[in-house]
């Protein structure tokens, strides 16, 4: 990527925070002579304030002391921060084996711990120094501690092969106190490493919530020893232990992480009834479903058997997941069950109640006691939102900002989802500026306060092991800025420009958004060497959940092996063409211009290469049948953007027809077609455009 | 690769096996008809025996039926088959929910289980009859069976995008016994997810032992109960539970697999005695060492502590590792530790005694009844070899054939594991060429059956989770085919023909020699396409383990993050350009030989534009800083080959100045630099010298 397109003056978007928190920046660095100006620092996400000084830290050696109480956490976390400050600089590790200079390169003060059960109102600020030869790090808990880990990782600039970091001052903390990622583990089943690792991911991202969707109508996933039948008959042998279970709590605390469990109910529980259909309205359930979509069975609320049961089970998870929140989850409860069973009728009637989301709230209200007694507040999805219910539950929005709003002027306390679910493959951009209080809310300081922060929410129908991280990240480090940033900060090229880095971070740590799909592309390919595909992978991207539902029907049967399942999600491609585009078409600056236009002629000259390539593996797999189509779309605009390019160079009219062909590749290009899309239309168009202007 | 390359006229190199096995090919391939004859099989090892037949099974639906008796690994190893099937061929699991066809298209039979704990008499055999419509697997045990799902799904073709298998009869059985594979994980540390997929990698190369190497000087991998400081001051954290040893054990059980746990003693000990000096010589260990080398202390054989507390150990860790052998190490045991024990020294002398070797020797025969009280057979390194000790024991050799046939020829069982050293970055063809009992031996048949087979060894000094398994894979591949398959089958173009779809499939499930690489060279460039890197590191490869400690004297604190660890070892472009200078110089096929000039002008252009990019990203990172020279050399061999192909296609000799510059250019890329070396230069010289010879 060219280096002018994203630099900013100042790092960190400063410009937008400059007016956000009134900082003002030193004169060290605007006096600094520097020809291109200081290099523009990464990072996500964005810190609460940055103020740039003079000098820098270099790290020709490291050691580091950690003052005050704190728990072994802490120094697993500096362990590991270690080696990847070893990968990054090299020699870090052995220059600790070294006379330590008279003060460390840097030195961690932590207050104390923090709680030993996280909970919403731990303090996870801290504060970064870096002055010439070393950095203070100052943090009220180990998690704010760890936060800042994070923080000095992500200002490391390697210079003329030495690792130094700028001067600066990070004052940092998060806007949100709830900054959750949902995995859904229930449609495919993901092993504890894609637990682990996207909790590794989590920590860069400074995420402080992980919600395990652990039960739906596909499948039961936690092992309950009072409840065996859950696993043994309704699992396909996918499941975790109780002692994976603890062992990814401990995993994520160790990582300044909180996990809650959600066991949806009363609704979503085809799983639960198969297992133990003595709890529920009557359905019978022979095998675990193979499709999706709103499932037709319940849990009976009418029998109080069913709440002797939840409160031993919710016990027995109670001590697995120490959180102070327990997800019940509630949505889609259609009651088509407690309608058809006579039983059920006949208590509605007794009770006065008309239709099934009385009933639900019944069922809610019954199993508040049961949460209660086992140390337990109540989390749910927006159909918990009920009158009857206290003040203090959760309600995870998938409906929408504005219902999240309605709920929070009722009073209640929620966080928002509806706009952060991955599986719509919106783009990074779209989903960072979707904000949980958005800046011309109506509700007043009070009723902010309780819109807690958000939730990612990575659904699991059209995901398998393989393709999970690439569907997550790097999206998820834009949304995770979104919860924990200023609200002031929506500079989306200077969001883009910090995504790339932290992104190669974040495989760094051990996701595979970027080499998984590259796997599954050679295995499409059939060869060590797709070339071709990955031209065409590289400016195209997934359709959304609904798009690939009514392509292909998708259920538990399909293999999750096209295309769609091997490019990744909002390709940086996509930034890359458009600011392309933009120099090619900035009369300014005339080398600019040049440089623009004859890296677009390769890329475009690349496409038109790559098209038969590509075509003539569509023809060796049925797994590329759908993509003949793209293929041959790929070669076309290619030809397209060169012949605009042309045009433009000669400074040559194009004829109407050549306009009006060109207008129409760019529509046809534009239709749907194996479940894939181009990301690079509106700079083609633009492009065309400007080429017909002339 | 050109498809002319490696084709032959019969899969599996049945040329070869025609005459070892005497097969007749059944006239209905040869009379196909087919333009370019019948595709070559894809498939490693080897198998036995090879019939093809006409038709095909075509796979555009699939049910299966399992006869006989088995344990539930089979369903599970089925399991994993059909998951992989519906990779390759895609919807295999939906029709397998479909009405079946009259015959289910895998019929599996099984005689039985197999051994409870699986020993070197397992029958490891199968029979494949694929035939038009349906095939059938017949095998004694359940590991014969899976061992035949392997060759299965190696059979497939995926042809005008559907699966289908030729019609085959394939009858094998492993030529030794004992196909092992050896990690340390004591110098640098692996975990589980990495020993586990280097299990699923085992299993697709039908090796059947994993030697544990789990203790040695620089760390204690095994957690004891019994003795937990083995783990608490001598492992830096880096070990396995118990749950989670025994969980490797069934995970390899379940693939055929034993695994042989090595306790290295009595030297190799220093972790030992930094937890537990009181059964030491009386060195005083006061960390585990940072470098690595031959250690100076060892556990004292004069002392009964030591037995008691051996016997107590060795109980312990028999109760988790059910095999019959028990791997004491017993290697470089130099005694100088005992020498300069004056109470040791007495004892030798009491003893009479002159060698510490005597001295080892008399430990090993105090260990043999421990080992045998606990049910367990000694095995050890070379330097066990001792007519005192019985001849059951098996001995390792890492001194060679010949030590190995001289101890069979005195009666002991071995393996062989020297030429295996996968450090020591043979080709895969070397490695597949080094026979545990070669053609011109003159061992009797007797005494050859003494010979097991033979183990791959990866040592832990220069590896790490990140890279080992690039050293690993694909060449393990290639000595395993060396341990199952006939002495006879020795040609290396076929090997590396299927080699390389192999080493997709390993990939595939679940290794990461291709994409780990990948990734760290983009870590290396800094950015997210390093594909000048890519251009470098695809025809150049690691210098050896002495190699690289000479010029880096790697110990614990090294990084692993230079060049030489984001470079596949024996890279494919080896074989490839050896093969397109082949076919350049062929005078006759003037078709083929313009087409592999024009590839070659190909490669040697990208080469070229390549090192300038290299050149620039070596003054970004300290890390590239040895990689200046093959930067610059990279298109220094590019240009060399240009001008040698430009003088053969001008048919015009060069002048005798220009070959003495070019001879000098390709010696100088021949020379050490940078801890990596080329692969590409007898090829080029070969190109240039015919080009001096026009």
């Amino acid at each position: 990527m060219p280096r002018r397109a994203f630099v900013r003056l100042y790092g960190f978007g400063v410009s937008a925070l400059l007016v956000a928190v009134g900082l003002v920046m030193m004169g060290g660095v605007l006096a600094s002579g520097q020809v291109a100006g200081p290099r523009p620092l990464h990072g996500m996400p964005l810190p609460r304030s940055v103020e740039m000084a003079s000098g820098e830290l270099a790290l020709n050696q490291f050691n580091y002391a950690v003052m005050g109480q704190h728990d072994a956490r802490l120094d697993e976390a500096i362990h590991r921060f270690v080696w990847r400050l070893d990968r990054q600089c090299g020699g870090i590790r052995r220059s600790m084996t070294m006379p330590m200079a008279s003060v460390p390169e840097l030195t961690i003060h932590v207050a104390g711990p923090g709680q030993a059960v996280q909970n919403i109102d731990e303090d996870e600020s801290y504060k970064l120094d870096v002055r010439l030869g070393a950095a203070e790090l100052t943090a009220p808990t180990d998690v704010g501690a760890m936060h800042g880990l994070e923080t000095f990782l992500q200002l490391i600039e390697v210079k003329d092969g030495a690792c130094r970091l700028p001067a600066v001052t990070i004052d940092d903390a998060p806007r949100f106190p709830w900054r959750g990622f949902m995995l859904d583990v229930s449609r495919h089943f993901e092993p504890i490493d894609v637990v682990e690792r996207t909790l590794d991911g989590m920590a860069v991202a400074k995420l402080n919530v992980f919600h395990w969707h652990l039960s739906d109508d596909q499948g039961f996933r936690a092992e309950s020893k009072k409840f065996p039948k859950f696993t043994e008959v309704a699992s396909d042998g996918l499941f975790y232990t109780q002692d994976q279970m603890r062992e990814v709590v401990a995993y994520a605390r160790a990582r300044g992480i909180r996990v809650v469990p959600e066991f949806d109910m009363p609704g979503h529980t085809t799983s639960w009834l198969l297992a133990y259909p003595e709890i529920g309205a009557g359905e019978d359930i022979k095998v675990l479903p193979q499709t999706f979509g709103i499932p037709q069975a319940e849990l009976d609320p009418s029998n109080e058997k069913t709440y002797k049961f939840l409160d031993e089970f919710i016990g027995e998870m109670s001590e697995i997941f120490p959180d102070a929140y327990f997800h019940i989850g509630g949505d889609e409860t259609a009651g088509k069950g407690w309608l058809a069973n006579p039983r059920i009728a006949e208590f509605m009637k007794k009770k006065g109640f008309t239709t099934p989301a009385q009933l639900q709230n019944y069922f809610n209200t019954r199993l508040l006691p049961i949460l209660a007694k086992h140390g337990k507040k109540m989390m749910g999805w927006d159909e918990l939102l009920n009158p009857e219910l206290p003040k203090d539950i959760v309600v995870q929005s998938w409906r929408g900002a504005d219902s999240l709003a309605a709920g929070a002027g009722q009073g209640y306390v929620g966080l928002l989802s509806a706009p952060y679910y991955l599986d719509a493959q919106k783009t990074a951009a779209e989903m960072f500026l979707a904000d949980p209080i958005p800046a011309d809310t109506k509700l007043n300081a009070e009723e902010q306060k309780r819109i807690l922060g958000g939730e990612v929410c990575m659904w699991g129908e059209q995901i398998n092991p393989e393709t999970v991280d690439s569907r997550v990240w790097p999206r998820t480090m834009a949304i995770a800025e979104r919860f924990w940033s200023p609200q002031s900060d929506r500079d989306v090229a200077d969001m883009y420009r910090r995504l790339l880095p932290a992104s190669l971070e974040l495989e760094d740590v051990g996701l595979t958004h970027i080499i998984g799909p590259k796997r599954l592309r050679r295995n499409l390919a059939g060869n060590a060497q797709p070339d071709a595909l990955d031209v065409l992978a590289s400016v195209i991207e997934p359709v959304s959940f609904s798009e690939r539902y009514n392509a292909q029907h998708t259920d538990r049967l399909t293999s999750l092996d096209r295309l769609i399942d091997a490019v990744v999600a909002d390709p940086p491609a996509r930034q890359q063409i458009e600011h392309q585009v933009d120099q090619a078409l900035n009369e300014n600056s005339p080398a600019e211009r040049e440089a623009a236009r004859m890296a677009l002629r390769q890329r475009f000259s690349a496409w038109v290469q790559a098209a038969p390539q590509v075509l003539a593996l569509t023809a060796s797999t049925s797994r590329l049948d759908d993509e003949e189509t793209r293929a041959r779309q790929l070669g076309e605009l290619g030809a397209t953007g060169l012949e605009a390019l042309a045009f433009l160079q000669a400074h040559e009219k194009p004829s109407e027809g050549w306009l009006d062909d060109r207008r129409k590749t760019l529509a046809d290009a534009e239709q749907a077609s194996g479940m894939v899309r181009f990301v690079c239309i509106p700079a083609l168009r633009r492009l065309v455009e400007a080429a017909g202007a002339h």
